[in-house]
């Protein structure tokens, strides 16, 4: 019975993850794979088979690009320089394919499953699973007017929503980045367990998290044909203004209304937050000026306004937004936070226009939090720490 | 500012999938991907970079091996013969490395993140999202005093668990196969579809469903060192033993409790139910059949008995499972439903094991169902099937 030894075979390997001195096991790889590894000093091991290519490369998307070296058994290795805390994103180049490592659990970034490692933060106990209430993360899906098919969102509820019934709550919706997805804040970000923390400590009040998709198309609208236009083209920026527009409507128009007509929450712009990160910043900024009227909370992690982006203009705060910052006592009145943070080892492009972006808005006296992450880059460490300092300023108008 | 040019050119990477002729890119393919993609005679055709390597390989798991062509723009390129309709595990070898389509969405299966390729079935609207009241999906995690970890699994709410807040419901607890995870039975199996369409049409009871981690060591437990240890081994045996077992022990100690304290479960075994598919419909008959008192329905689909597996010894009815069967008509009153299934283009190795237990079963007078799935293998179109037939049995003993 050969599918049946198949089956024992497929079995065993679960079950046989060997560790090495003080190398161990990443906690991002599939059960079972010894490889990647990583040591207490932060250096990491891979091994990869790769028995008949010719160059296979080590490609971290933020950190080091590394030769792998070929092995007699056929496995190519190579080991890394002490790494930043922290998940990051890689891939494997094999004879010129970009591919994942089998021997990660797959991540959605860069458009497409690819791999990453977790680092251990010595003494960082606030994004991991402890033994405090845990909430759940909801998987919906909701029919969209606006795009004309099913979407796909998560939803964190705080521990007890289903046993508490009368208690309603304010609600964070929580955006990934460019070429990312809706799973991103809570399979890379742990989004769910920084909040079980938080709640658990009294840091921040117990609130539902909506993680929507970020990618949208209206319906009927056909893919545009981006043929022979070069990289920053109008076509390409008329592109993605049309998909953040259709963006908008979806969350403004349907999936809002669908949680609150789901869920238990405070249906109002008092109770209700929009954060994202890079793209997601930008995607925020634009949703919440834009309606003000639903949102009092706002938060741009390494990516905020989309002036910045489109125009590489200066960002003028009297008339950027529609004006909605031209009087900053009115502004700090309506907009309960306005929060803005950056990775201190985040590329300098990067790091110049969310800094640009703070000095702007320091100089037009509009109240607002610059956090600065030290020692980390456009990364997932940068934006777990983001929501740690956010999310305990949300909703505290009603007084704590 | 090079970086937000970055994020321009991944979010433009969105909107830009292309239909060409009859091919239309594959609903499994991340958004964006125009390949692999589909014609109406269910041929797919795969695109993939790799502008060094020297063979390029795509390979189904349970379908054609194919090479793939050079093409001068450095992609590879292949187009299969027709497929069956259904979800198909694939990689590409690439100089001798197995790895994943980055087209593809990442569907964990053989103990990776492996590739998959949905082909349609013309006609079968049951495992999609239709117009229908959708239940929820729910991430818990719980900590396992067995495993000594934390443990994560899948729970279906059927549609309007939050407003009907009187209603108790019966339990499915639903497992994956050897290398797949909790994540299969909604991501590759469509379950939730299956069961909100089901639900819809009247055709069957609303219950909750559980998608449990299969996998599971005793708290302590070294991980077995295999080494050198031939397959089939008794080691290895002993090894995947003392596995199902500690996932046996999970289940039983931890997890049904979980799930009873925390849903409004009808917790008795009257509405309990039990299924899985190959490894997980081994471990269903050793988890239910060790444990009558707490479940009465029981589904093998494609995968049974352990002794099939353990022994391969003919099966023998008088003293299987401690003689649970001795009586054919005190089992029958005992367990209301037995059901067996089996796609009839699965390898003839598997396909005997479970004919043969049928054949058993009919020669004692065991009273079960033998479900067959015409022209589909050891995959997931049999097991979507397999649901679909399966559960409207279930939780019939209240009438209906």
């Amino acid at each position: 019975m050969k599918q049946v030894g198949l089956a024992i075979l497929l079995f065993a390997s679960f079950c046989c993850a060997e560790e090495s001195g003080s190398f161990q096991p990443a906690s991002t790889n599939v059960w079972g794979a010894e490889y990647p590894r990583v040591d207490s000093a932060d250096r990491a091991e891979f091994r990869v088979k790769a028995p008949d290519a010719t160059k296979v490369r080590l490609n971290f998307w933020s950190g080091p690009k590394l030769d792998m070296v070929k092995q007699p058994d056929g496995f190519w290795a190579v080991t890394t320089p002490p790494l930043v805390p922290g998940f990051h994103y890689y891939t494997l180049i094999i004879d010129g394919a970009e591919t994942s490592d089998p021997n990660s659990l797959a991540f959605f970034g860069g458009g497409k499953d690819a791999s990453g490692i977790e680092i251990p933060e010595p003494g960082s106990t606030y994004y991991s699973a402890q033994d405090v209430p845990h909430g759940q993360v909801r998987e919906i899906w909701y029919y969209s007017k606006v795009a004309g098919t099913w979407r796909h969102a998560l939803v964190y509820l705080p521990p007890n929503y289903d046993t508490e019934t009368k208690v309603r709550y304010p609600v964070l919706y929580l955006q990934h980045g460019a070429g990312e997805d809706e799973t991103g804040w809570t399979k890379q970000g742990h989004a769910n367990f920084i909040l079980d923390n938080l709640i658990a400590a009294g840091s921040c009040k117990p609130m539902i998290l909506v993680m929507a998709y970020g990618y949208a198309r209206r319906a009927g609208q056909p893919a545009p044909d981006l043929t022979g236009k070069p990289f920053g083209s109008p076509e390409m920026r008329r592109a993605m203004q049309e998909m953040v527009a259709a963006f908008e409507d979806d969350l403004t128009q349907v999936l809002v209304p669908y949680i609150d007509a789901n869920f238990r929450t405070i249906a109002d712009r008092d109770h209700r937050a929009m954060a994202g990160l890079s793209m997601g910043g930008m995607q925020t900024f634009q949703v919440t000026f834009d309606h003000l009227d639903m949102f009092s909370y706002i938060g741009g992690f390494s990516g905020a306004a989309g002036a910045l982006v489109f125009g590489n203009q200066k960002f003028d705060v009297k008339t950027a937004f529609n004006g909605a910052m031209a009087d900053p006592a009115a502004f700090a009145k309506r907009v309960h936070l306005l929060w803005v943070g950056v990775g201190t080892a985040e590329p300098e492009g990067m790091r110049a226009g969310l800094v640009g972006l703070h000095d702007a808005l320091e100089e037009a006296n509009i109240k607002h939090v610059f956090y600065e992450s030290p020692g980390t880059a456009h990364e997932w460490q940068t934006w777990r720490r983001d929501l740690k300092d956010f999310a305990p300023r949300l909703f505290q108008q009603d007084g704590k």
